[in-house]
């Protein structure tokens, strides 16, 4: 296509491109990698790590699955709360109420009157954390919002190690538990998921239970609700939930086998410098810095 | 409805709540305007800033109309030139050929034989500019990227006084012109629009040209392009651009009248600081900065 100026190799490299990499020839892989197709390219089984099928969950829309990874580290009496409510069918014909540009979707009981079976309906507030014994790959870089801010075993973190607390951080994908104004009235009953720039005060202020891998463009291209904060303002404009079911209570032949890159490795250090001073050659100036929103961590069909 | 937990207040204010917020009643004006929604309710004629028809654009799609504000400081002949390009009717039946999830929309002449009279192909980068003279709000937040982020003349903006220069940043809504992987083969003939996290690793590397300041929500929910980089692979899947017009242009019964936040007031400043800091009731631990990117620049409907 002549006079097409595709921002080539701007793009925010997908688990698919990833996996369509070509393997460097035998003269490239000699190179140091430099460009994040390099890196992932000269990954190795180490550098990944399976998806624990007990805290995912597969949110079924008309439209197709958004899978969810939990994060029972950070949030495990939400994440525990949360399979509670998957598995007595709590969620199931619920609806994403509303959908906000450049914020969140977010689903819930339209009508309030869904009973409550085995599970709880408000929780503590998990907000943060001990930074004690929590695996963190923090970044080199300047943080406009916390002291640090890193990677907590495949998640998005922040930590203050002056006061010893860590807390997961609003970047796009990230699954939240919408609450009141109490800050114990959360507990899953409605979860939330950001479309938009990293909504970063939100962090501390609410409990985040996960992150979106798959599936994304299936919420963010919802139409915005019309109503304040984005809700809908006829039923009708509601996506329902068809279900969501917990991957390990699928059968096998029904579900997503995926892979994700760990963020505890040297690989992990490659590709987070590949991001932060992008080598491929339509870039001029280097960054120098990287986002921690902006290191898009990225996950793969399972290698056989 | 019971039970919804709606995060109410963190609501991105839009123009229409900005517009709606009651005015504060003698009893409240004399305290200090704390929130977002107070800010604006106190604010005065002086706070807002007229648009300027003769650097607007107005893009029209088959669900509505997308305003574009251009920015003739930083990127005088890009604009120059995205002007001359829209009054030939250059754009006029083009389409929208990528869309990227959590990173940009591009519009562009799918089959590269759309003529150019007057305009020009491709110019000079316009990526940043000297520093000296350029109207500067700063942050005081610590930036990722820039030694200093904050707003020039209404749009997000860094500065390196260091070596004198300013630049445009890529935050939601900015507009761009898309070029090649020569630095000089852009010019306007296609325009992209990031609709995901702000990829200010792209800050420097490309010309930014302007902003949308309303309709963002007509292009973020387009459906995401399955091929490479977001673009769609079917001619059928593209949005057509069925016109694009210079404000000044449009008979004024057909315009759309909007004011803008000034970005170098004290009004400004007291809004910056109730996005830095949300005082409303919900929140619990104030963030204590934000990032450029992260601090909503207003439009709304004209005052009469």
């Amino acid at each position: 296509m002549s006079g097409v100026l595709p921002l080539l190799v701007a793009s925010v490299l997908t688990a698919s491109a990833a996996t369509q990499a070509a393997a460097p020839a035998a003269s490239q892989a000699a190179r140091r990698p430099v460009t994040v197709a390099d890196v992932l390219a000269a990954s190795g089984p180490a550098d990944w790590r399976p998806l624990d099928a007990q805290h995912t969950l597969y949110v079924e829309l008309p439209a197709g699955r958004v899978i969810i990874e939990l994060n029972s580290e950070f949030a495990p009496h939400h994440v525990a709360n949360i399979e509670a409510l998957t598995r007595e069918g709590y969620y199931d014909g619920l609806a994403i109420v509303r959908s906000q540009d450049n914020y969140v979707v977010q689903w819930a009981d339209p009508d309030g009157k869904r009973p409550i079976r085995n599970a709880q309906h408000t929780l503590a507030a998990e907000f943060e954390r001990s930074s004690r014994g929590v695996p963190f790959t923090p970044l080199t870089d300047p943080d406009t919002y916390a002291p640090e801010a890193g990677f907590a075993e495949g998640f998005p973190a922040a930590r203050d190690t002056k006061i010893g607390r860590a807390w997961l951080v609003h970047c796009y994908g990230m699954v939240g538990a919408g609450r009141d104004t109490d800050v114990d009235s959360g507990g899953g009953t409605e979860l939330y998921v950001v479309t938009g720039q990293a909504p970063r005060h939100l962090d501390r202020n609410v409990t985040l239970v996960g992150r979106v891998i798959q599936g994304m463009e299936l919420l963010s291209v919802l139409p915005r609700g019309t109503g304040a904060l984005g809700f809908y303002e006829k039923p009708e404009q509601r996506t329902p939930i068809k279900s969501i079911r917990i991957a390990a209570d699928v059968p096998a032949a029904q579900r997503t086998e995926l892979e994700l890159l760990r963020t505890d490795t040297p690989t992990f250090t490659a590709y987070v410098e590949a991001r932060r001073n992008r080598r491929e050659e339509w870039f001029k100036v280097p960054a120098g810095h990287v986002d921690v929103c902006n290191v898009p961590l990225v996950a793969r069909p399972k290698a056989k």
